[in-house]
């Protein structure tokens, strides 16, 4: 996907809204619970009742990797669908992945011609080598984290003078620029994500931590809007747990869809349409 | 594995070698290709080989991940295989995964529950929550990146002061004691090994970049062994393609042999016996 497909969606939608896709067998509702299908049923039902307000889904590996091959098949079935039948939305492989340029190369693969993600979430901490194989594929995009969302951001990320994260944000943003390279930038820190935009006016950013962990949107709407929007905010939790009875998708609808009128106000107000 | 009983490894099959297993489709031998379980069979026959000079067993998920559903079970299959035949030697998933809490989780069911791993590689960059779900395993071991091999480590880890590698080392050592956690050192810096060494004079280390990555054993040795020798030295390449043809595993023994007899003589003239 490129920038320009990936930007033409925000107005059209009026939403900047990624859907994490998250299936934890526990948490699936019950009628589900011992289909053989489950995970990919529950995937599906979320992605159609979601894809007129959501411009990306993003599957983090872990939750299909805790499942074995059968999860592994899942998580293949659920991009192949969602690839096929919503091509217009981007498809992040949320893998946090970082290894040595061959192996890299491996993890490319999977991602990119195994499965047809238009996007990797990777860790910047190896080095440039660990980044460029999956920039080796066109139209294909990188997603460098730069500042997360959990507690224990500030055991490294933010030590140092300047802190870790700007200086991944100031090498980083030399391996490609914004039609190709995103990074992930944690809502629960505002005055950080102004920080950030600053030092990358033009890349997009992901940001996780709305919804279960507690961001607000407003403030990282203020702080991370650019003139095409430049932002993809997750919820995950918050929507695909919505509701957990026979009509979970139509609440996780109801809860993606508040999501998107506050985005729509905000885009408005920012005069990005 | 307790402490322990890895230390009591090392000693006895005068060794502190760990065997790489990344088997690429390409490079295995042309009798195994086609054949339903060709990767199996071929790190059957390598860990057979090498089983007692190698302390350590340790798949790259990249290369697994890379072959889709059955590349996922051929890693499980591996697993279960050394796990089973040969329970002394310390199993590693080189994973390099990272990931928030609840997330990790899912992650650290995958490589020990769904999979009889001992040990787990992580990036360290999103901190102690990244870690823990793996610690709350017992007799689980976490292996977290502090200095790795390639060539773009420069990009990040050695900048800053103190240089971040070392932060990570001051912050992460406090996660868990040398019982429970042991640290990646490439050993293309043997003058870097030494300084960690200083840091974290008890943990293990566990140094790629010998072999195909050119790093020389005597060197990291001197800088590296403790009194329980505290390395694991990966050899990847170089042993498991050693030999390209109907005697590859004889041509991997040789090599990984050959690595053997380098370190009892180490281990030897450090008086680890």
């Amino acid at each position: 996907m490129t920038y320009a497909e990936l930007t033409a969606q925000i107005p059209r939608k009026q939403s900047f809204l990624c859907v994490g896709l998250d299936p934890d067998l526990k948490k699936i509702p019950s009628h589900l619970k011992g289909k053989q299908n489950a995970v990919v049923e529950f995937n599906r039902s979320i992605v159609e009742a979601t894809a007129d307000v959501a411009v990306a889904y993003k599957p983090n590996l872990a939750f299909y990797e805790a499942m074995g091959t059968i999860g592994w098949e899942a998580l293949k079935a659920t991009a192949n669908f969602i690839h096929e039948r919503y091509p217009d939305t981007l498809l992040i492989a949320d893998a946090k992945r970082s290894d040595i340029g061959n192996t890299a190369e491996k993890y490319a693969k999977s991602v990119f011609e195994d499965m047809p993600f238009d996007a990797v979430t990777l860790s910047p901490y190896m080095g440039s080598d660990t980044i460029k194989p999956f920039l080796a594929y066109p139209k294909k995009w990188v997603i460098v984290l730069a500042l997360t969302s959990n507690p224990s951001a500030s055991d490294l990320q933010t030590q140092g003078v300047p802190p870790f994260y700007k200086r991944v944000l100031y090498t980083a943003s030399k391996w490609a620029d914004k039609e190709r390279l995103m990074f992930v930038a944690g809502a629960t820190h505002p005055r950080m994500l102004a920080e950030i935009r600053e030092i990358v006016p033009h890349h997009f950013l992901l940001v996780p931590g709305i919804g279960a962990q507690g961001g607000s949107l407003e403030k990282l709407a203020e702080a991370g809007l650019n003139k095409n929007a430049g932002l993809l905010v997750n919820a995950s939790r918050s929507i695909i747990y919505a509701g957990n009875k026979s009509n979970y998708a139509e609440k996780a609808r109801q809860s993606a869809y508040r999501l998107q009128q506050q985005m729509q106000h905000l885009l408005l107000r920012a005069d990005i349409t």
